[in-house]
């Protein structure tokens, strides 16, 4: 039986491999192909590409070079995620995983341009590898003004608005971490084509995870100094900026967190995927 | 025998109505989903999605929704690249097609998101309209880091650069505006599923079309007043922009527009594309 941390020992370097290797191939520029490696290779922890991997293990797919591929596409639409949420327009952030953000680094356009390059790319990643128009659907809904966007839309919206509710956050929350985590669950499970029944399951745990997932990047944002998290921490608070946290406050943050640890063990219960249930341990820092 | 302007008086309301109906039900966020329609309903000529729709009917493939759905999705791919290249970081343009462009309306951030929801959404829509995953590798092909993102990558590098050589912005130019012109017309060939010779010849067209469609919109910059075009005219060389009129000057630049003509229409000689051949037409207001 495979654990979370071999499987992680495993793929996160063959992860690593593939994004370097493929992206240096993807842009004619070098300075250009430099400016998407510098964010992509910033020692991401590749949550999202080992979700999927490790469902496809549960769910018996062998893993070749190609499900690497489109599990590498998906942290590249993750990485433009963050460079233009960290660009001076949106959250004005000059650090990211301990290095100057995109913007600060290279240049304000070529931080957008950067951005704008990745999206594409990782949907063209995902629909080469696997030649399969669904996971296409399900990632550019997971990501566009449904999903992904619309966070980032209503995290602007309510800074600094003291009017908004709980359930306005939530699903912020939802919508900003969430979908694209759901959507690396679900690509998966269309691509096993498991029963429907079974994949209820999987997609009920990749939601509780998604909600818990966000309840934990919160909290790392309080309980670790600056250093440890290599982005500027308890700075949420200091630009009015609303979350789980600063709603409920650490302990009830806490609390349901464990609340959704439970329910995501209890998702799964009958499946063969310790790797799956092992991405909760990673929440151990913060209880 | 259908003209072009026939076919485009037939189509272009169709590609709004689609536009304008499809968009609003696309966010759950009223002001987002006006964000977005302000752009893409601003009153371009719908040229990429006519030229896929004109192909498609020159290879005798029926029209119906989904391949308006399509199109239109190549034309919300389109409008996100206007919404960027607009953004004070790019061109810093206050006006668009006679009105203020996104980010002077909206907001910098807003506008940034509304592209980066455009750009997936169009993408979607693509792949939703046809389930081929084929349509899916050529238009993100296009746009990605060896397409129209690379363009406009380039654009900004030779800004103000002297040394450019017309070499450089020969294909600065074809990344830009060309690559989204030839998947337009690839997406359809792949669609019939027309045989590789035919097919050639469309793509041949599309080269020739793409490239004189970029001289023109150069021509257009000096020819028309400010007015009739909508935005700031003899704007690019006041701010050191080098494109083919600049490098090469109008009379020159007219001349290799003449000859692309006649190259676009030796392209389709022998096949049942007046429609297509129409598009040429276009460009009588500047030569």
């Amino acid at each position: 039986m495979t654990t979370f941390k071999e499987f992680q020992a495993k793929y996160t370097p063959i992860i690593n491999d593939f994004l370097e290797g493929q992206l240096a191939k993807e842009s004619d520029d070098p300075r250009f192909a430099e400016i998407m490696a510098y964010s992509v290779m910033a020692g991401g922890k590749r949550l999202r590409p080992l979700l999927f991997l490790a469902t496809l293990d549960a769910l018996g797919v062998e893993i070749t070079e190609k499900e690497v591929q489109a599990a590498c596409g998906i942290e590249l639409i993750h990485t433009y995620s963050l460079i233009h949420d960290d660009l001076p327009a949106m959250d004005n952030d000059d650090y990211r995983r301990g290095e100057l953000t995109s913007h600060k680094k290279w240049g304000e356009a070529e931080a957008i341009l950067a951005g704008d390059a990745l999206q594409p790319l990782g949907i063209q990643w995902i629909a080469q590898a696997e030649h399969n128009w669904k996971l296409v659907e399900i990632i550019t809904e997971a990501v566009g003004p449904k999903g992904m966007v619309a966070g980032q839309y209503l995290d602007i919206d309510t800074t600094n608005n003291e009017d908004s509710s709980e359930e306005v956050i939530d699903h912020m929350e939802w919508l900003k971490t969430g979908c694209l985590i759901l959507a690396s669950v679900q690509m998966a499970t269309a691509l096993a084509a498991c029963p429907d029944q079974q994949a209820q399951k999987y997609l009920a745990f990749a939601k509780h995870f998604g909600r818990s997932y966000q309840l934990y990047d919160d909290l790392v944002d309080i309980v670790e100094s600056q250093e440890e998290a290599g982005k500027a921490t308890h700075k949420d608070q200091e630009v009015g900026k609303n979350n789980s946290l600063t709603m409920l406050g650490a302990e009830a943050t806490r609390n349901e967190l464990k609340q959704l640890i439970e329910k995501g063990k209890a998702d799964l219960a009958g499946e063969k995927a310790e790797v799956l249930l092992g991405f909760l341990d990673l929440y151990q820092k913060v209880l």
